[in-house]
């Protein structure tokens, strides 16, 4: 069996997403046994301050700092290959890739490029403000060669609902609000949704969405594994 | 809100019952948004060689040190409670405890602590060769006046095949196999079945085990919310 590198998760933002990426990433890999898993070491930060606060103006607490400690600290406990199960958090993800000395993973752009490999010509977005407001999706799918659409106010207003009010408060999500957003995107033209923020993937991992979503946590779970020197299986 | 410890998890022993131990501290803490979580550090060291192996003498690599210094990474991390969610190496609980300067639930104890507080007088135990053979349950039973029955060594190798064949290789659990086990012990006059392997914890996950069964990993969840200053919701 090949010496696999040990990943490092920044977590935390949220724990249960965070939790569902570790789960995805020990499913996915081919593995007789618990040696043949990655070694991983995770940082679950959940007081790490609100991404979407912060950048959105509403709040001075930067989360930027305590996400550098954090994945310095990663990088001291071994880690090789850093993955960050959260989209909006990739608002900071060039200043924090440069002051890491180790591979950071690009959520966003690993899911702007599988929805081009999917044949995807169209995506539209489903995330927090925060990251529809800094054009995180949409400046990936660009440079990606893809047409991004995101909701309109109000329907981006449903998505922060499901987000925030149901699944970051412990809440099943409502799935009225979500279709509504969904379905505007879907008449708008794309063929498929990005799940563009690691809450919404836990509504995908209730069996609740076909196969029209790409869900940017299974992306990044798949690219870890690779980046690991494992072999995924049941992924795509 | 309090200030909450943070919660150190020696894991990946195995890797699949660590991210559902992280689940469960997670959706059993009273929290309104992610900051209202635990802050935690997972060690998910997968390539820690396997406990029962070097217990029983099949094997000379030695988990304990490994599980000691990824300890010691984590107190360095910032853990101020340290989780072991893998009772087979609770047989290295001791010297553990003894070389780390941070307080480490004892998952063995408290569990069999679970059992006297819910009435049980005699409780039946499943769970590995390696913790079977080391009377790591029978003692911690004694300890707390419970009478402690382990299945006989046809029905226990069955126990084996659950937890290796099956769960630690990502395969379904054979429940015929287990319930042979479980109702050997239950005709010896067990009021309840300590599930005293986390791997097995899987099982009840699945929605398989009915009230009869006390899980150790929800047990030390409980313990873990509580040792770090929060509130427990939803279990027990």
């Amino acid at each position: 069996m090949e010496k696999s590198k040990v990943l490092g998760i920044l977590g935390g933002l949220g724990p249960m997403a965070t939790a569902y990426f570790y789960e995805l990433v020990i499913a996915h890999t081919v593995a007789a046994r618990d040696q043949d898993h990655i070694d991983m070491v995770i940082s679950s930060k959940a007081t790490t301050p609100d991404r979407t606060a912060y950048i959105l103006g509403e709040s001075a607490d930067d989360p930027f700092d305590v996400m550098e400690r954090e994945a310095h600290r990663l990088v001291t406990f071994g880690a090789e290959v850093i993955a960050i199960p959260c989209n909006t958090a990739h608002y900071f993800y060039t200043r924090l890739d440069a002051a890491i000395p180790v591979p950071v993973l690009n959520m966003v752009r690993l899911t702007a490029e599988k929805a081009v490999a999917k044949g995807c010509t169209r995506v539209g977005v489903l995330a927090t403000d925060g990251t529809v407001e800094t054009d995180t999706y949409q400046l990936a799918c660009r440079a990606a060669g893809l047409e991004c659409v995101v909701p309109d106010k109000a329907a981006q207003a449903l998505v922060m609902q499901v987000i925030y009010d149901d699944i970051k408060s412990g809440m099943p999500p409502n799935m009225a609000a979500f279709h509504i957003a969904a379905n505007q995107l879907f008449g708008a033209g794309c063929q498929c949704l990005i799940l563009g923020c690691t809450e919404l993937s836990l509504v995908k991992k209730q069996g609740l969405l076909d196969e029209r979503y790409i869900d940017s946590i299974e992306v990044l779970a798949e690219a870890a594994i690779v980046a690991c020197g494992k072999t995924v299986q049941g992924l795509y």
